[in-house]
């Protein structure tokens, strides 16, 4: 299959996703108790996690086109990677409302705010196995032939995307607004037009 | 990057966002106290509301096409540019949602007409951003050279699109009927083919 | 703009409105009073529905890439007839919805029967708005010039398609069953795959 | 019309419904008996008939693009099926919706089971007679030509994978989960990446 292919239908489902994600801000019912810019103002958790999974989308969709341009052809087995990509990428708007929904209960909100960054971290484990698969075991697939070390390096950038979803995971059980707040730094720091930042690889 | 896949997953965001706004139109509920007819009447703001997006959503994509036509190449910079703007179209759904469920009610009805223009203000303030960041900072990645004069009135038209908005947020906390009434007519103003029109920048 | 570009948000949106209208078909609630055979039975004008928007939406995307086929350019005139002619297709997820829980009521059915099959007959003259100007005012659009005849007889066939919708909203005054019952017909006609026909066109 | 768009229509289908399968994992409401963590153990039918039913989805995908990349050209009878094909596909996130609600409860987990892994079948038989259409009555707009011993060939393998769909969908009187199971174990198996594998037909 040609990457362009490929490459049109995940935009589809990632375009869909981000999009998606608008339906978790609800409007408050009419008669609720407070006044409407009270209501609003309560549901901080949900522009929260709305900001930061669409932002963390949005790179995602960058990455995946930096990676993906350097394929001529895709096979079998990137296509499946690329579907468990698209997978781990599908469940962001479930785990999105989990964490908004949640993260003002004493009880749950450790668990939402783990399976938050939990899902974070999965879909950069899928984006650096599709990665791994492309750079080092289909390189004769790529467009321009690159060096062994270079191919690496890339791999290495990605697998670095990685630590900050480990730490936020981990912290989760201390407290959720954390982890809330390393994803959105995460998201933040990749977002940031950089003038000097030709091409950035996060996984 | 080229200029070709930021159009494609911008049409995606831009398709599925403006097709989303129908989710808003609400079914009468079986059992409702009036009859059907006089249930769907009563529902007007959904539909002014409805309709008023829509187009507008409609000529920030014919906009987004003649602004990133100009482009040969996009950098991470007009990437992240581009992905503020479609999150900002993003949560048009919502501000759409909100302001049709609360354009009858005394309590909530300035504020969320404020929010529902505010949005429409945001977003295009993410156009002319965007826009000046490929005129003014990136001119070196247009198809075609364009000269600093023409580049800045293609940008000053683009920022002139702002005020109504300005004026009909303005305006939320005098009369909620006014502030859509102003985004509905720039919506139709825009939209209205006119046949000595070539070309048209709203941002 | 190219036609292309016009083409592919086009379809962006035909195939979010087409797959959208899948949301209307509910799941029975468990500890619903029949079994769920009976309760899947019972929710019948639903698929009917559902079937018939799907098909007509469906012929609406092949007739539209026949028409913006012809194309070479689009200007601003066609872009905007041609969002009209999405609003209407946007809309018709709600007429589905709408058609498909009041069917069975005395009350509201022949009310939603005329909107149902009004959509479709609004749709069909946004459609037939659109090859109007296209073939009629810019035919220094097109990519092959045709005769003045042949541009005609292509314009009258799409005007040919509203007559059932006509006829269809005439008779939901007396039956929304009947009313439901010839778009049907209308969407099958259309979709029958027969051997002798080479292009279709219905509006 | 090319088989360009044809598959670029389709891609948009098949994103948007993959997409949309997300809406049917719930967020435990607040004020649930259980931890929040029990309540998500709980709905675990859903993420099994989620990953089932995406899997399942993504390999069709995958087949589709192998089958039209075939065609140099689509005539009406092949938009027609495909159209069908897209309606069989178009109902998966409700199937896949009533699977998950009544996997757990005795007396409509049989009946869902078999609409779900009927459903699949469906879409199977829709994609065989595509693949029949385009193979063996439209062989002329095939890119390249094929012997007829080898279009007969690919026609029996996207055959043979209606096989565990019949036995799935027949063995659900006898127990809704071995159906579940079946579906998941097929959608696995195709989507496995084996090395040796270049080529996978599953229709």
């Amino acid at each position: 299959m040609s990457a362009n292919r490929l490459e049109a239908f995940s935009d589809g489902v990632l375009a869909v996703a981000i999009t998606l994600l608008v339906l978790d801000i609800r409007v408050p019912p009419i008669g609720s108790p407070g006044s409407l810019g009270h209501e609003l103002a309560r549901q901080w958790p949900i522009y929260a996690a709305y900001v930061t999974s669409f932002l963390t989308i949005g790179i995602i969709w960058i990455n995946h086109h930096a990676m993906t341009n350097r394929l001529e052809q895709a096979d079998h087995s990137i296509l499946v990677l690329n579907l468990f990509l698209l997978l781990s990428i599908g469940v962001l708007p479930f785990a999105t409302s989990l964490m908004s929904a949640y993260l003002k209960h004493p009880q749950g909100q450790h668990l939402a705010a783990a399976i938050y960054s939990g899902a974070f971290l999965v879909m950069s484990l899928m984006f650096s196995a599709l990665n791994r698969q492309i750079l080092i075991k289909r390189p004769h697939l790529l467009k321009v032939q690159l060096s062994s070390g270079l191919r690496r390096r890339i791999l290495a950038r990605s697998l670095v995307g990685l630590v900050p979803y480990v730490i936020a995971t981990a912290l989760a059980a201390l407290s959720a607004y954390l982890t809330l707040a390393i994803c959105a730094l995460v998201a933040l720091f990749y977002a940031l037009p950089m003038a000097s930042r030709d091409e950035t690889e996060v996984g």
